[in-house]
């Protein structure tokens, strides 16, 4: 961050457009999950199968919770444009008619890396601390102020980059991964920028005072929080080891 | 009603999926808004023009209302397959990328009917009985249970009778009235009743005791009721001349 916005930061002044661009992507450049150790172990080829199968079963959860999550603001927009706007999103995650979503092809991956379809869907398996995670961030979305959850979407501005790192890092380092499981990451390259550009310029345009602007870089670091919490709970229990009761135990009779 | 169902209906016995059927539809029977002399007098030719216009401008906060409400169910839809289906509804009121929904046509209506799109769409001259059943409706998808949540939607079941009543009584009696202006309801012959078949096959599967059924039914009427409090405000306002402060003043400027 600048000298110049450093000291901003500390005053009740509206931010400039730039200014408040700056202090959430500084967000991201903070506590973006990308900065997670279980992460560079995913990318770098440092799981097994069954490690890269846990996250993608914890993950499942949070990939099926963001369709609700974008219906509960678009229940909360009375602007048709805007709920069209969004509508994409659940699009792109549920599919629409015969095109599948993103759920699908996130699916195609738990089928790619072995785990039964029906388990990863009953999310029985899932940690509990992923569950937590995924429904304070749909509650999130229905009770804030509208702007404020719109600012939630944002962690998106930083996706493209770790999609790119993970595509490129998991089919160099796993030869259980290929191309057609990582279908669903090809596809956010592409959605994911057009979502966050939408969202940034909402968000710019619709948040009224600094406190406003402060509460939507809140909501940025909630998110981060989200994602982190998840690859946390992923390394406790799969790289050192302490699965909690109930949760997926790869080798193991899992129902 | 039979005898057979009455006398079931005193008791705490599940319904069959024909009594279940049977005991909605007499909901619609009783209470549908087909009913209400006020849609008698619109279809009749028995409305001026500014009546009409009355009628459209507090209608369309409902129309603008159905989407919210549908996404505050798909918020709470963990079923991906549910989700798509009920994604139809939004998609058919709120339109996709270029294609518009039944929102724009409802505006194109009061386009004709001479309002000020602006002011329809600012829902300010809107009744407040109008408004207060409307957000009505949309808390109680969002809050009750799921399976009675999707049984409110079943006024749709109605729906295919009013409306072609509707389309013919307008075109016949009313000269400010065209085929151009009806195409909302024209597009609503086919969406409403492929809409509340699944609906209504829905909640014969998930309904699983008789109290789940009774709580279907009482939705049901709830739905009718909202939409009758609309046409009893429109009546007491625009046919008996009690307009209410701040309400929608033909031939006065409304702004």
């Amino acid at each position: 961050m600048s000298y110049a916005l450093e000291s901003k930061v500390q005053s009740s002044e509206l931010l400039s457009r730039e200014e408040f661009d700056a202090a959430i992507r500084a967000v991201g450049a903070e506590r973006y999950h990308d900065k997670h150790p279980f992460h560079k172990m995913l990318h770098g080829g440092d799981l097994n199968k069954d490690q890269v199968g846990a996250w993608a079963l914890n993950r499942y959860c949070y990939q099926s919770a963001v369709p609700r999550k974008d219906a509960a603001l678009m229940s909360r927009v009375h602007d048709n444009d805007l709920r069209r706007e969004w509508m994409h999103r659940i699009v792109d995650h549920d599919g629409l008619g015969d095109e599948p979503g993103g759920i699908e092809r996130w699916l195609v991956l738990t089928d790619g890396l072995g785990l039964d379809r029906d388990y990863v869907m009953s999310m029985r398996g899932a940690l509990p601390a992923t569950r937590f995670a995924v429904e304070a961030y749909v509650r999130f979305v229905r009770e804030e102020p509208l702007v404020v959850a719109v600012a939630s979407s944002l962690t998106e501005l930083f996706a493209p980059k770790i999609h790119k790192e993970r595509i490129s890092g998991m089919l160099e380092n796993y030869d259980f991964i290929d191309d057609k499981v990582m279908a669903y990451f090809k596809r956010r390259l592409n959605q994911a920028p057009r979502d966050a550009d939408f969202a940034l310029e909402y968000i710019k345009d619709h948040a009224k005072n600094r406190d406003e602007q402060e509460a939507c870089i809140d909501a940025v670091r909630f998110k981060c929080n989200v994602l982190w919490v998840q690859l946390d709970a992923l390394y406790h229990a799969y790289v050192d080891g302490h699965v909690p009761p109930g949760a997926y135990r790869p080798g193991e009779r899992n129902v």
